[in-house]
Order: C-alpha cells, then structure tokens, then sequence
C-alpha cells in the first residue's frame, strides 16, 4: 500500500482498548454507509468509483487531445473557475510541479513549453482582473471556464470579461476555438441546458462535464480538474491509476482499524474531535509546492462538515517554514490543536550541503549531508517537539511527490473525509451554508429573481434597496 | 483618523454595558503597561515608536541608496530569512503592488524594472532549492540576508548555498558588493559579533541592523522589511509616515474604549476569546493581493499571544474566493470563530462589467457597474451573513490599499498585538516555544552544541543517534 498512517508522533495521545472498540465500531458503520449508499447524500458518490472507470471514458481521450490542443496553441492558460472549480487543478499543478510553475516550466521540461496556467473567476477584486489583463497582453490566451450551471457570479463575471478580450483580438472563429467550457451534461431531450451550456452549444465551444453525482470538492478527478492539470503537461493517466489503486485498497473495510488507513485516519480524527476535544486540524507538509494541497484539504474538510455546528475547523501550514510564525501556538497555546502531517520518503531533487573552508557560518558538520535528510530531521524534531507541547501529530507516509501518489492521497482524502462526515453525524456532501452570502449578494445587487431576499435585508436591517 | 473600526456586523453579538465597563478598564491597564513600560518584556518595544524617528536615522539614507544600487543592478534581489526576517517584507511588497509582482513588474510601472525578488531560506525543501537555482539562472543576482546572529538553520543553509552560486559567477569584489546583511548591531569594543556580522565586517558586505530591541515579528518597518521593501519600488517614506502618523493617533488612551480604535479592537479581541468563547480569529480580506499580509497577521498574534496554554488561533481568509472553500465552514460549523475583516473605502483601479447584446450568461443587470462596487456588495452580503449565523465581523476600514495605509495598518495590528497580550496576561514579546524543535532538531542533526537533548532523545524515545 503507497500510503502509510502512522502514530508513532502522538505523544501516546491515542484510544484506549475500550475507545478503541467505539471507534472501530462507528467507523465501520459509516464505511459501510458509504459503500452500501446508505447514507445522507449517496447520490452524490460519484467520486467513489470514478478513478477506475474515467481511462476507459471516451471523454477521456477527448480531454487528452483538448489538452495536446491548447498547450500546441497557448501561451496563457486562463483557468476561471471558483471552490472545487480550481482548488484542486492548481493543487496538483503545484504540488507535481513547482510553487513557481508559471516562472519555471521552461526550464524545468525539455519538450514543448507548457502554457502559463492562471486561475481567476474565483474574486471580484478589479485589482486581480487588472494584473491579468497586463498578463495576457499580446499573448496567445486560451479559457477554460468551469462552472456546473454558468450562475456562480465570480466565474460569470470574469468570463465575460475574459471572452471579451479573446473577441477583441480574434475573429470568430479563432475566439470559439479557444474557449472549452467544463459544465453540466447535456440534458434528456425536452429539458433546458443551463445558461453556460446554451452558450457553448450555440457557439460550438468544446464542452467536458462536471458530473452531476459529485460535488465540486471531489471533483478534482473528472474533467474538471483534469483539463488544466493535463495542460501543464502532467501525466493524468499516472494520478488517475494513483487513484483507482486507493480506491481498491480501500474499498473493504478490516477487521482491525488499523486494516484500513482511510477509515483509520477517520477514526483517529474523529478522537481528537470528540474524545479530546481538538478544535481544529492543521494539515502539514514540508513542501512549499504543497501550500495550495492544504487550500484544497481546506475546502473539501471545512466544505464537508462545518455543519449543524459540527465538525474540526481546518487549517495548514508548511514547515519548516510556519515554525517561526505558527510554531509558537502549536508548541505552547490553548491545546485546541492536532496536526496531520505528509512525509515523503523519498527526495525530489539531490542538493546537497557544500563545504566552505572558511566555516564562517558553523555549517560544515552537515557539509555532505542533502537539505533532503535535513528536511527529514527538522519534520521528526517537531513532530517530537508538539508531541512534548501536548499537540498530536497523525503522519501520512507517501513514496515520493509524483502524480501516482498525489492521485493517491486525493482519493485517501476524500474517501477520509466522507467518512468522517458520517462518524459526526453530518452530510458530508451537501454545502447549504454557502447559499447566504450568494443569496444577500445578488439581492444587494439588484438581480431580479432574488426580491424575496432584498426584501428580508429591506425589513430586518433597514437597508436602503 | 486613517482606519476606521466598525462593529455594525457583529449581529449585536457585543459587550453589554458592564462587559464594556469590564473591558476598558482591562484595556486601559493593558495601554498604559505597553507606554510605560510596567508590563513583561518592555525592553523589546523599540517598534512602540520607531517609525516617527526612522526617517532621521542615517541608516535610513543609506538603506535607500543600497536599494537604489540593488535596482540598478539586480535583475533577481534573493531575500534570504525566516518568519519576521520575511514576512514583512513580502506581505507589504504584495500588498502595494500585487500577488503577481514578479511576472507583472515591468508592465506595472513606467520607470527602470524593479528586479524579481525571491524569498527563501524559510525553508528546507531540497525542491525549493533546485526552482531558485534554475530562476536565478542567467541572472544577475543580489542577495539580502537577514538574521539577527546568523544562527537559524534554515537561513545560514540556503545562504551558504546561494553564496557559492554567486561565488561560482563574479570575482570577489563582484560577489562582495552584491550582498546586504541584516543583522545585529556592531557590538561595544572588546564584545564579539555574531557569525553573520564577523563574516560582513572580514568580507565588507554592506550592513544594516535588526534592532535589538524589537523582535522579529514586529520588525518590518526597520531595515529588516524596508530593504527589499525599497528594491521593489515602493514609497517607503509614505509606508513610515502612515505608521508614524498610526503611532501618534494610538498613542493616547481615550476616555470611553471608541476613541481609541487600536485598544478597542484589542479589547473586543478579548471579549470574543474570554466572554464568548472563541478559539479562532479569522482574518478576512477581498484582495487576493492582501495573502501574505494574512501570513504576516497570522505570526504576528500567533507567536504573541499563544503561550501559558493561551490565546486566539489566528486563520486567514480571501473572500470571495475562499466562501467557496472555508464559507460552509464559517456559516454553519461550530460556533469558534470570529472575523476581523480588512475592507478598502476606494478602488485600486476601474474595471466595470460591460454589456452583451445577447446577455447569454443575464449579466446585463450588472453592466455599468464597476467589479469594485460589486466586491463591496459581496463583502456586506458575506458580513450580513455571517453575522446571521451567529459569526460576528469587525471591521477595519481603511481609504485605499496603498504605502501610506499599508503603514497605518501595520502600526495598528502590532500595538493592537501587543494590547491584547497584556490582556490575556502573557508576554506578547517572548517565543520560547520556537526553541523546542530547534533544540530537537541540532540534536537530531549531530550538532557538538547539543549533546544534552541529544541524550534526552536517546534516553526519552530510544533514538538512536
């Protein structure tokens, strides 16, 4: 199995026989929950199966030629897309590339250069859409707007605005074959195609779908998230059979927790929140290039179950990195905390530490040794030290950072949080909380199908619209 | 005054009259310990009123003239520090320019190119290492090293590292005039410098000098952050004169807790963590731009305030991208949160949504309309919202994003920082629980220094090194 949780940096933090048994127990419940689909949300485990089955999709060659397409054509990739509709591509193009993908992929490939990839549709601050409008000046740029129904405001707003700039610079033609759009299926016949998909079927833009039985947090595996990454030229097929041989190796629920990693670590977590009473995970790596892997952790863990006032508040951070900006907290404040740490067995790159006669600096007792083994050190020597300071670690072990194992820890993820989602008692599919502020903002906007919402805020907070 | 703090989203969750009785004799003890001098670690407030008195420092001239020469000559600046000897730096440089400041730099100003600054030695990641040596490539370099003692591991590495590359490429005259250190002061004839400034002063490297008196964390307005600040083009003089005009408007403790913003802010702080029971502060900005000041946020009151089993965890958001990642969380999970939300009267730039005649996507009720006022729209929907479910927001008000307000804003958290540090009753200027990893850490590494937690290791966890 590529992934080993150990518990060996708990600080003896850990159920007792008798906890443990509960523990066991409620896992299986909602392992066996998840598989049957006899839980809250089952039609929306789609992500479940997928990996397996995707290769054999003939979208998926689709996808590959697309993306052969725009990295032949594109300078500039725009990715416009909100949530789930980018967190996950931009996780796994850093996380197998680099922190500086956009500045380093020509040097860092021998073949064709990779287009730039940006992510935008995902603010509204005119300050963003400004630097990239500087970004794409006088060059070739290409879209991918993602969204399920073309509604969400953030991606709508900057795809009109990113369209119109294709329009400006090509005929139409030239602008239609730059736009591939990532949206609901096309409907039975009889049914109405959301606005983003009219669109596309009255322009002939080139459509892939998000898939109506999954979220947007467990989406980075569909076309979704599979376009952008196979863009910057990395190996899908690898993530996807990363993927899929997660899927089988847990599938089957053990007799012992420890059988099954996935419901383990969701068993495990579920103690700290109810036994020990942690508020909040903080999702660690000693990676840079694994910051916006914690973004999506952050999204599909806090998405799934911040519910009915349930659920740990998730946050991350890089080592070593945060040790001198967060380290204090983990070490010595309120005991609210429990880290789960990625490991990587093996090294990247082979840097080592030079020699320097002078010695100056004091460093020559690690001259030879590789910053590799440093970085392992420093990860054990604070795992250590937050064991002491009361604060847990839980260490997920993976080979090395290549799509086959980001293909698999995204599918221990998800599979993990699903689970954990059960075992406090929540729907971890579903995602109603986020409709307030959409709902308040598009009446305070003026949209016309929200009077109902512009009266409410007219009445209880006496605004002026 | 410059900032503005606004409670009209808190929802009415607020001080009752006796709660606020309470809370401003607290924070007035809290104000008069931090200007007297009575309260812990007073011998490490020279931030209290450094930036009035910076600009006359002869220091100053020279940092300026050095930033200059670095212009001129760098097409790549390496900042080379960890925590406060780098989050300042790259928080204010993103925050007055852009999250994109190294690929936007030449079509954002008009003037010489400002080099493209890298910020590493925060880090151990052997990957890291290797996208830095392919991005200076080919690249006239400069380096600003920044450590108080040139002890921390994770500096000295990557300097020695990046020293031998600028080693590799000039002569020695070429090499030593290409970089700045930062560190302590020269110290009193007959005392020894540490090993950074004895290496500056045999070699003739350019100095400037982190303060004795203040610590990391609240060092970005010294030379510690200026340096790179200025080799990126940005008014310095304006980012002083805001935290010395900030300094001047705190600096007086008010009659009723409104009429001072900066004990106000500390004192609701509070109110949250003790009368409310909240775990969590969550820093919420709508710029994209503003990430790494949440970075700098999160050290900042992170490593003051959590020690003695205490304090509020510090989070950061980016709305609207993360409503669709952490949203759920904060509208419907449990209710450990609180937001302080940073919110600009004034644009940046104006970009409006324009119209579409086939108004495919029904934007058209939005043409016209510029994203800014459509961010604020979202910022007040979002803050309604939140206060609906029971997550309250005060509000920093600032005019516009710009060096002046940046500075008024960084005096403003870091003697609310420290207000609120006295309140909570710790020390808001010591970080002895950084130690403890580090400790582990030489340990771990075979350091001679370190042969008593080498034994404790051994001993304690049958480590066998």
């Amino acid at each position: 199995m590529a992934l080993n949780l150990s518990t060996a940096y708990t600080g003896g933090l850990l159920p007792s026989t008798q906890e443990s048994l509960q523990l066991t127990a409620c896992a299986q419940r909602a392992h066996a929950a998840l598989e049957t689909g006899a839980g809250q949300g089952a039609g929306m485990r789609g992500w479940l199966r997928f990996p397996a089955s995707y290769p054999r999709d003939p979208e998926y060659r689709r996808l590959l030629d697309a993306a052969a397409e725009i990295r032949a054509g594109a300078q500039v990739l725009l990715v416009i897309g909100i949530g789930g509709s980018y967190l996950g591509a931009r996780a796994v193009i850093e996380a197998a590339t680099s922190r500086y993908y956009n500045e380093t992929r020509q040097a860092s490939r021998g073949e064709a250069l990779t287009p730039a990839i940006y992510f935008t549709g995902n603010t509204l601050s005119e300050s963003d859409f400004a630097d990239l409008d500087r970004l794409i000046e006088g060059r070739d740029f290409y879209i991918n707007v993602i969204s399920k129904s073309g509604k969400t405001l953030e991606t709508a707003v900057a795809f009109r605005h990113f369209r119109a700039k294709l329009e400006k610079k090509y005929d139409a033609a030239g602008v239609n074959r730059r736009i591939f759009v990532t949206t609901e299926p096309v409907p039975e016949p009889g049914k109405n195609p959301g606005m983003l998909l009219k669109e596309a079927l009255a322009h002939g833009w080139a459509t892939f779908v998000v898939p109506k039985n999954m979220g947007g947090r467990y989406s980075v595996l569909s076309a979704v998230g599979l376009l952008p990454i196979a863009c910057a030229g990395i190996d899908t097929a690898e993530l996807l059979r990363g993927a899929a041989d997660a899927q089988a190796a847990y599938a089957v629920s053990g007799e012992t927790l420890e059988a099954n990693p996935c419901d383990h670590y969701a068993a495990l977590r579920y103690y700290y929140y109810k036994h020990r009473h942690r508020s909040v995970e903080l999702f660690a790596t000693y990676e840079p290039s694994m910051v916006m892997f914690g973004e999506w952790y952050k999204q599909l863990f806090g998405e799934s179950e911040g519910k009915r006032g349930r659920g740990l508040f998730p946050g991350s951070v890089t080592f070593t990195t945060d040790l001198h900006s967060l380290g204090q907290y983990i070490q010595q404040g309120r005991r609210i905390l429990f880290e789960t740490v990625l490991s990587f067995r093996e090294p990247a790159n082979a840097i080592a530490v030079g020699i320097d006669p002078g010695n100056g600096d004091g460093l020559n007792y690690l001259a030879g040794k590789t910053l590799f083994e440093i970085n392992q050190k420093a990860f054990m020597a604070t795992a250590l030290a937050h064991a002491k300071g009361k604060c847990p670690s839980l260490v997920l072990e993976l080979p090395r950072r290549d799509a086959y194992n980001i293909g698999w820890l995204i599918y221990f993820m998800e599979r993990a949080c699903a689970t954990s989602g059960y075992m406090i008692g929540v729907n971890p599919f579903d995602q109603d909380g986020v409709e307030q502020y959409k709902n308040f903002m598009f009446a305070l906007l003026g949209n016309a199908d929200y009077e109902e919402q512009r009266a409410y805020l007219r009445n209880t907070y006496h605004i002026d619209i």
